[in-house]
């Protein structure tokens, strides 16, 4: 499987939640690469990823960072590939705003498309699609993803109604 | 030129907002179409534009509203393409934070490609940027672009240096 | 008991916050109905509920939705009914910020009777106070239901005035 | 034409925004009344006014104030009708979260359906939704107007379509 | 011992935070009474004791209250006594805002001392100050409580100096 | 008329603000003194202000500042006497916020009594009926004023009944 | 005079805030250079200043930058010399919040010296005040700025209590 | 070692956050001193440390604070020398936003180097790069201190390389 995605994280403290981009690529069968590179303490290390990954045949990167996040917008500043950045709610994070607002609120002319707080699973998912609408197996495999969601949800709608929602309720 | 992003927004009044994109795709010699789809008063024509996207050839998606803004969301649960939301500023938003957070916060499944607030000049970059990993003129362009951001900003601090900051001042 | 209130919620999850509004509609004596309807995951579902409600008999729509919640305000886009929504501060949810935004600043034309977070009780107090102002029944248990409220705080002031307070902490 | 909605505000200030309820409510076919009432320059003219509300037959009351707002939710604590609270930017309100918080966030038991910052007109149309549920010449009133949304949107796409976006811009 | 500070609270719930108040009058020798009084469920209570407060004597009511908060403010504005506010975070609170907004964001005619998020001892302390201004005695407690918070603080000092740091942390 | 009330600002640029806090007072026959201490630039002079108030007759100080306001909060930590602190929307300031936060959030031992935004005129009216809690001819004009605010309510409720409210909008 | 202190800003129309930076340390007799260098527009460029500065000859470094603020962060990360962050309210900016945080959150190991939203001319002073520990003259020059705010206060002061504050207020 | 760096506090509570500033001066061989002085409870105490620091040889003065932080500010006022502020998240902050605020938007002329929330490491290594601005040894120290940072970054990369990330998830 060709690795099409590069995951990377801020620091290694970080990997519970992105680890979540992983299992979602390798749900929708897309190949992906994971390391850790910080934009603050690696800046050369970050220089040298965002410079060659389109070279080596990485479609989309995946960046999370918590804090004052700079990881995903360095990397946008420094390739032409799509950048998607996931805010963590990290250990000194102020409930994530700082992480949402320094991943988001890029100057004009280097766009991060930005995820939910903690949304890793969901940046792999979205790195998916921007690949499957060119692919046309994984574009196949978002339509099942999508389809076994919808299924989920009415199979819980049926249980709740028929077995009533007061026996419905977590124990 | 093939058709390849959707522009949409809300209101007529999110136009002068949203333009940007267009005028971004077309500086990036992208294809796009632009027109009006609202989530809450034209739930049908929003179901139909969502999926029949794919089949007209789109690739990805660029969805603009402001307050309460359920548009990008709403059409990224309806297709399987990339969905890029932008979240407006409009007159009935409380200063933006509603626009972001009712786009950025979308539910593990469902992923809203969220640029920042009124970034619609980075929603175009982005979507070029997307299609541009498998496209190579519209890489190539996109490497253009991000030369001449280069060049712009290293000829102002040139002429700051030169001409000194207290006759750069704006008048 | 007629069925006049339809509860639904976007995920299984919420249950347990919007059981409180099928316990407060018990206590009140409206007959009400319950299931899970996503407006992310099944949208032709909650098309199809929202089209169908009036009709069936239901006179008021309580949706619970958390994080980018479009649910109460995409089912007030597709009924003339009154649509009371929940923001749910879910696992997802910014503090509940996002849930209240996404849910409260409905653009013009199309409102959803916001209640507090969490608020799912109140959610069925104020869809039997809409039908008790044309239900005397219902009104009546409405009174009943507020004399209630006040007889509680008077007894517990007693308890307290009588007691003192230094004997009335909890243990 | 019965009046079965009362409009209060806290100051005369409000009227300017609370002007609009009246104008939906006008349009939509729904009888009204229209005062001033503070609740913190005359709560003795507060607990009339929610006292006697019922038996004047109002259906619903639509109550808009700035600030620290709390005419919604006292007016609420004084009658079983469901009460429908306005936040209003006055000039004294931080960005409208002041007047938002304090009218959406109610105890448990005293419910206000509340609508977006400044959304009177959200809210006359919302009481005669509730009114429009039992009463078939108010619902039909309703659907017209939802009808008359949705045509606005597709003209405006209309148009933007036909005549192109450049020529579309506001001069 | 004059009963001069009334402390009132808007459920029994509040009593672990209001009981501060009453301590630290106990400690600078005023005289207290403290009650539950709740604007949305025993509205009537509420006036009665705004409006005999002065005549019983009371020169000063202390109030809290969480969520939207509006006994502070209605009780200010039924009385001409000075109202002390405690904005407190209770269960249904959104981490404080809702409760100090609603406290703190009176209209311009009816102020309310407001003090920080769940100080209730401050509150207290605050009422001491306003009468120890008229009365020697207490006006004396004032200040050997003042003196007494000082000679902590240069004890502390004094212990983490002489120790050293390493020996000061809690274990 | 004694002097009894002390009105100190941050700068000379408070003073539009905080003149409302003179006014009141000179309608409800409060004497008052009004001058600028800084506690950033004057930080000695401060000192002198808050040890020397109580022994000139001084009852209650009033503070008004911007931004990192700290004077409200020193003054307090270095006398007995009720410190009522107005947060003032300065230029240097996001909103209020800072304003607000620094002069509310005080410790516990050292109250400040908070009054809203810009709230000067609260503040004056504060002043006043802390010393009206003890001075029977001021806690009388306290009592007019409080009879006047409910008039003026009042008469514009009879004007926009009697005139209707389509003729009650300003031109 | 040396240059010891280096300005640099993200985008030339940071320059008339930036400027305030540059006209305090002329008026505290410190050398500086200014310059504008982007991180997302001109990566290189900024590793080359930040690994250059200190064998230059500058002791510190002030940069100013509004949105997602990722300069002051990128060079702090690139040399061991302080940086001072200067949050600027830009056009893109929500408030300054995006600024202030994604500069003041830094991680553990790289701090960047944060001012007030806008407050370039405190950066100023404080890189000042950094050399001026070490420099006797600049030592000296700081000790003559503080003492020249303490007498403007004092005769503003002066002149309000001389005045009158009504004759005080500006026209 | 000459004492070069002054950390105080406002509360013994606060040591186990201020610690840690202690212990990155100690890491890159800076002498420094630690007590407590409390703003509010001291303010005689804090006049006399700020005043008399610089005679002392201290360069810099570490301040931490929580909620109404007004200690780094106010020391900033009264000495020359530079002040790292600490924002502390201490039991009465909400959220630590009254910190950060309280001690960040400090007025013209007064600044303070303001770190993260409960960033007291990182003053501890600003504090050490001022003072490595100008001392060749500790400005040694922080080259050999940033290069510590990197190398672990990279060991913790090559360990996720090498094992796989799913070995390197916390067990």
């Amino acid at each position: 499987m060709d690795i099409m995605v590069g995951i990377i994280m801020g620091s290694k403290s970080d990997l519970p939640v992105m680890a979540e981009a992983a299992q979602a690529l390798e749900e929708l069968g897309v190949g992906y690469e994971l390391t850790v590179v910080s934009a603050h303490r690696t800046p050369e290390r970050m220089v040298d990823y965002a410079h060659s990954a389109r070279n080596r045949g990485i479609k989309v990167i995946i960046a999370g960072a918590g804090g004052a996040a700079h990881l995903p917008g360095m990397v946008a500043s420094m390739t032409s590939l799509p950048v998607i950045g996931v805010p963590i709610k990290s250990s000194n994070s102020i409930d994530g705003w700082d992480s949402i607002l320094s991943i988001l609120q890029m100057p004009g002319g280097i766009p991060v498309a930005t995820v939910a707080l903690n949304g890793a699973k969901n940046a792999g998912i979205l790195a998916a699609s921007m690949i499957g609408a060119f692919n046309e197996q994984i574009g196949r495999n978002m339509d099942a993803f999508k389809q076994n969601l919808k299924e989920k949800v009415i199979r819980s709608a049926e249980e709740i109604e028929s077995k009533g929602w007061k026996n419905s309720l977590p124990k």
